[in-house]
């Protein structure tokens, strides 16, 4: 019942010093160790972020797959077994980092610094009117555990907080919209939208021109999802007409942005090369195990990828 | 019974329009409307935040003096008489723009915004290890009203949490420092410091070569203070030297900061123009109406002045 990390070696060797003390029962192995043919029959269970070839004939006796990443837009589903369980990584380290990247975002717009920088490398000593958090409408567009507990970060600043998904939900202090006939009235409401969906084909370039149309003029846009969501070229359109004030983006397509893109260069964009938020081998190797048991036992799995929906 | 606002005029018309719907029965008036001869001796009441001169005998008739911002340290307290209470402003908007600005502040540095944006103008695509919210230490000098309300949400992040005070304090989640002799132990635990003092003569130019160097060499300053605390051109030697990394100041000395000054394009600095909280004035008409009932009615005042402390 060997265990399979492949990954970022660095981090693989965390997980191996966490396994080795929290389940040492547990063989487990950094890949390319544990999938030569002699052991590649022992391999259960691969915590992976791009899945080795042949997945189906290489580990005939696979039965879990885990990302290590919150997405899992980067696997091939149709190369997995379809009796194999894929489990995206929902990790209480996961979740802090997106929420501290978000807030961070979202504070920074709200307050100007984007401007405020620009005005420092021009010599310039010019306060702006201020808005209080109550005036300043923000939307997240995805309502998973990150989406969730960005806005309710967000709500304790006293924001004004909506959230658009696909499927209906309830949340104190937030303001729900469900469905794309709602997504109109969401967007109309929200003067800085975040997005932090799934990417699946119903996903992928959703934020383009349309959608930004669909924003009171002079929002802003913060992107903590996938640089596939976002149709770059509509961004700075939109930026460059007014129709959106700013942008704090964390991903681009591709990765890393293709050099002298205009976005590296933009004054209303502040980039960062996809850091919004790291699996942290402490806590993903408890909830990975937790999962083992749960496997075990024929529990519910957290995070379990549903096929059809793609996430 | 004349109330007489002398400060920004703008501000000044929305204090007027409270006073008219929730005090219409106290003449209000905007400097110098109702400073002269004939209306100075109605004159009781007084939000300034530069008194006029000879306020003693130009209105003969004070019996408050409220400043429109939470520090009174551009007030010359000699000049106005020993009977005359000053208070501080404590509103909840002034605290709510301040917390909003410490924790994009601390944000900011925590998750490497100076950085990331140099790589931007330098289209680099280069991720920093991240340190999570528990391996980051924040201090916060000054524990009033201000102080403990940016703990408290820095607190809510996970950063391990510091407050160094003249008086001893209790607070849950912070570890707390009093008094000189504790400083240097504070300073010493500190990666993240923010200084949130009033500004009296004891605390000016707190933030000085002696100070940074009892900090972890790296540490990152947040001046939210006064530009009086801060000894500029020791920051620049130590930002220079290495023994800080990064700093954020909201205030300057002079304001504006000098035209030329090596901070103003300083890498490793972000300076906003004094905006980190404004006094707003519906949440500060409630609090000083509040004062004027407590006044008459003989019961402490909220952010009353001690004249020995200085604040």
């Amino acid at each position: 019942m060997t265990f399979l990390y492949k990954a970022d070696p660095v981090r693989g060797a965390q997980w191996a010093r966490l396994f080795a003390e929290k389940a040492p029962h547990i063989p487990f192995h950094i890949w390319p160790e544990g999938s030569d043919a002699a052991h590649a029959r022992d391999v259960r269970y691969l915590a992976t972020w791009e899945p080795p070839a042949h997945l189906a004939t290489a580990f005939p006796n696979l039965e879990l797959v885990f990302s290590v990443g919150a997405g899992i837009d980067q696997f091939d589903l149709s190369a997995i077994p379809s009796h194999v369980p894929v489990v995206r990584m929902i990790e209480p380290g996961i979740v802090a980092g997106m929420v501290e990247y978000a807030t961070l975002a979202v504070l920074a717009l709200h307050r100007d610094w984007l401007t405020y920088a620009a005005q420092q490398r021009e010599q310039r000593w010019q306060p702006l009117r201020t808005r209080t958090a109550n005036e300043r409408r923000v939307g997240v567009l995805g309502l998973g555990v990150l989406g969730q507990a960005v806005l309710a970060k967000l709500a304790g600043f006293g924001f004004r907080c909506a959230g658009w998904s696909r499927s209906a939900h309830e949340i104190g202090g937030v303001e729900c919209f469900a469905g794309t006939a709602s997504l109109p009235a969401f967007l109309a409401r929200t003067d800085i939208l975040v997005c932090l969906l799934p990417l699946t084909p119903a996903t992928r370039h959703i934020l383009c021109r349309e959608l930004f149309a669909q924003l009171p003029r002079g929002a802003a846009l913060v992107n903590v999802g996938r640089g596939g969501h976002l149709q770059q070229d509509d961004l700075l359109d939109a930026l460059d007409s007014g129709q959106l004030d700013a942008a704090v983006l964390d991903v681009a397509e591709p990765e890393p942005l293709t050099p002298g893109h205009p976005l590296w260069r933009h004054p209303r964009v502040m980039l960062t090369p996809h850091v919004a938020s790291m699996t942290q081998p402490d806590s993903a190797v408890d909830v990975v195990l937790d999962n083992l048991r749960r496997h075990r036992d024929g529990l519910p799995l957290i995070g379990l990828v549903d096929r059809t929906r793609g996430y």
